[in-house]
């Protein structure tokens, strides 16, 4: 079994059971974000052993699954590169149009380094607007300096 | 006169005057966001007449610079794609790791469409941290939902 | 099961019972475009659920299947780009051509902004023509102005 | 002298002499459609050697860019594929996202063939709306059916 | 079923029951050229349903294999380009040495436009020569004027 | 000075002369295809140092130029691939629809080997047709057979 | 089945049956070099029916094995090119550093034209040698100048 | 001064005073083969101190080219692979054909390891044969096997 | 079988025993590095026989498992290249950066030539350090001159 | 001016000076390391400005570059991947076969992070060795862990 499979095990179940990313969120971790146990079920994020326990006995997950699902993923979550899908295409055309913006304004605030994408947060939520709501979605990403040595 | 000339102008204007986006910023537009600003310096987005007139006088730039800055670019800042520097990368890294999930998310809480990357605006700060500070990039995208037809 | 699966499950289906789209949109859906319907049947759309109900009556479908043409597809029907096929690649070759001729006069007449892809409706037709008769693609698509912030 | 070079003489003096499309247009040929006149001055198109003569006087364009423009270009006017630039992604999405979707239906229509690129016309057009103007795009190809022989 | 699966079913039949092209055309529609029945059979293009009638009885081929041969398919027969295979690769490799000459003769000969890869028609014959024998192939397309419009 | 430029100052040269190919090779050499002495002033193939004597003469090109239209050139005319132009992309569209047709073909009439594009000949010309004038390709290359040893 | 399929079938058999290629090789045609035979083992030549008979007998290969050993195979061993495997790529790394200097010298001492990669022969052998062992390679292609015509 | 130019200036040096490959080699370095000295002056290899001069006062270079043929380029002569040149494709085309092969029979004379393509040399030389000459290419690499640790 | 399957079942069959790789590397050749077994496992290094067959009764490998695990394998670890994991992309980022850096420095240091990625060892292992620690990894590969021949 | 002619102004001059790499490093930075002063010289670090003075008079280098010089650089040194050098390309290749043993190691010992290539340092040396020297590379790179939110 590989991770992939797992993926589709678990969009399977979530789909025959009815159920949303939010109660799945809820019924395997609450004091983690729904971001993160989303990524983990869609296989770019690892579960803690008991999360992944709540997760198998949610959906239905045979034995292997539930460890694939504790175990390191070989991330990457898209089948290919520029995304085709619209809705994720959009984030890929941020970096697009203002990767250099963002390196300048950084290094400008920060000096030589990175944003990092590791020891890093996320939040998404709807912003009401009488326009029409907004997405809204706030990164966080401790900075790394680069070592002189 | 080519867009990408006039980005190496801007360059070396600011690199000779010992200028920072900050204070370009400043001098050009305060009304307008500093990513705005910004972008527009490096080719990706445009500049009201008189905006452009403030950054010619700034930094020396001949009246076709001029012009160009007010007109649509053809936006692209990167020269390729996965982009090579570290920096920027990072923010790529997060597409791939994170673009079924915010797919996902987006989709479960607004219904099918996408996040607009047009109607969008975005803020870029300094977040102290005692482990390190970090840099937190808040986005806001209208919601659109696929028109039924 | 895929959605991939989903779709040559509809193919076959069609297929065996002679079907054409004309009739399966019929079936499924007066009130919404034929373009709408025939995109989800083949992946890029999602129908509502008394739409999808009355498609897998129709087609024969399992539950399952029924239920994935309710969700929101990861969108993209190409094999490859650029697309191999020549009725395709022709409107891969138009955007090629007239690519820089939209930008700028989209841009002439409705100022610094896109065409949306999702606030978008399309219609095709026959256009009689005595040397020979037409195909006739009327786009319409809202225009959405870059946010200045 | 190429003709990307004489594309970009014409976008100079276009933005010197503050001209638009429109009155570009008007002053080399007004039988022709602006779509046409448009990409040609872009390079995409050639113009009739009168037509040529005028654009040359009004735009102080050289002899040899003036039969430039009467010579057929090796077409394509994107710098990469997939296009950087949102306006003109939003068409190549459209070819990713409804490519089956048009060879289903034209196929189902006209028979085993493809619509012309070639003996093709379009028209470019504001569609006013409540909601906010729209983009019209109405494109017509001759049917051309694959021979049998 | 796909058209690929079809395929492999043809070529299975005809090796274990020792036909060539030559006798399965024969078989299949001797009005029609060898070309375009051998096309047809590796699902480039389509049959007409009675001579998949007669494709089918020959081959044993499955109803739903049957009816497939007569749809159109999705076109381009290659794994990948540019192809590893080395007497396909001539064929590429003649697009790539001749092509921008072909362009200037066709179009110096014919005005803008295009050889219609449609609207084609082709022969494929032995050449008897003293120093080792030819392929001799012949192609025939209909000019396509771009239209003026 | 490289062939590239060569090729460059040979287009500038015949444009303000106003010289057509057909003239070009009248004057460059009779006894030689019009395909051949095309290709080589498009830097495809060579001349013999009396043809480029002539042709440095009729285009007025510097000594070194000539000496490199007698030069065996770096092959391949097109600036990227699958080809941008419509004309030069509807034979590259052939070889992805007809490749496994040819290869088939030609391999049951010759056993295994390939058609020469070295030992090669072709001819381009008008077919008059009353739907239309066709253009009529003719190859013909040397049936290589691949050797056993 | 595939000629993919005959090659993990051979491979598969080799394994188990703990035979070396040599011992095939001698089983299998003494008159025919080891390397050709090998290739087509592999996927890449062709065999004569009664070595085929004789391969498939060794290595119990069913029927259709045997049929699809004597058919030409679409050529192309690599899964991917550049090729990842450090063996074959030190040759794909010859090509990349020697390419232009084996054209120089090539058409110096023949004239313009090629190596045939057809009618081309190959031995492989080992190299005694104090400092180490050394594999040689020696490959013999008939020159094919280009036609003129 | 780059290294491509520096192979730009040896090239038309050698056009212009008419000069061989192996009248340069004979100049320059008689104990070390052509191919060696003919790819130095290519930008492939490096030149010692005393060749370098003799090349540079053959060829009046300039005493930069001087010293950077004496430099260790960066290695890599073909502008794009696949090389569209049919010379140095038909190379190519053996490493797709002939891959698999050449690992098989390496590993099963020599063991884990590859063939070096740094302690390597190669010759080329012209093979009379009746029905056409041959080109022969010898090539000999160190074995070097993985090692264990 | 492949080895791509073999991999796939050690994978597995660690998972379910709840093994380790450093148990895995203890069990199956202690005087080996657990670089090289780890590799060997994963499908990049072969195993010597007897290594194997420890091997597959830990994991309870089926026999032509075991033999796969002892042959020269296909090398090459990444599904695509640049890497989507993060962890693997931070060393192809390594040599994006450094890579023109380690080739001036090796050569100065030991003339023209390379490090050998064959006879090459590597050690990796935990640097205690009170900012957190850090993952060492040092390698050592022969000099490999370039041979002057 | 850009930072790579800053590259080309600093190979110039460190050719015609006779220096190297050891040499710059002394005059310009003994307290760094010698490969962060030459990656910096090579556009891929940044200098202090009392460290780019030193270097600007040691090389002559007008006063943008030396200001270029202090600047972050848009890091990526390869002029394509996979590079064609062969002593870079080693290093992709221990990518390419180790990638997947690196990820399972390192998050065996550490758990699930990266080793960061940005607080990270690096040793190059040579190592004696009786069959000939080995190049020793030791990296070290802190452990960043995925973070949980």
């Amino acid at each position: 079994m590989t991770r992939a499979e797992v993926t589709e095990l678990v969009l399977c179940a979530k789909r025959l059971k009815g159920l949303t990313w939010k109660e799945i969120h809820e019924k395997v971790s609450v004091s983690t974000s729904p971001v993160v146990i989303t990524a983990a079920m869609l296989g770019q994020m690892r579960l803690e052993p008991n999360e992944a326990a709540k997760a198998a006995e949610l959906l239905d997950l045979p034995k292997e699954a539930e460890i694939l699902l504790t175990e390191v993923p070989y991330r990457g979550s898209l089948p290919q590169v520029p995304p085709t899908d619209p809705l994720i295409y959009r984030f890929y055309e941020l970096v697009q149009v203002y990767g250099t913006t963002w390196k300048e304004l950084i290094q400008e605030e920060f000096g030589d380094g990175i944003m990092s994408a590791i020891d890093f947060d996320m939040t998404l939520e709807r912003q009401p607007d009488q326009k029409g709501d907004r997405v809204k979605l706030a990164m966080s990403g401790k900075f790394l300096g680069y070592k002189r040595y």
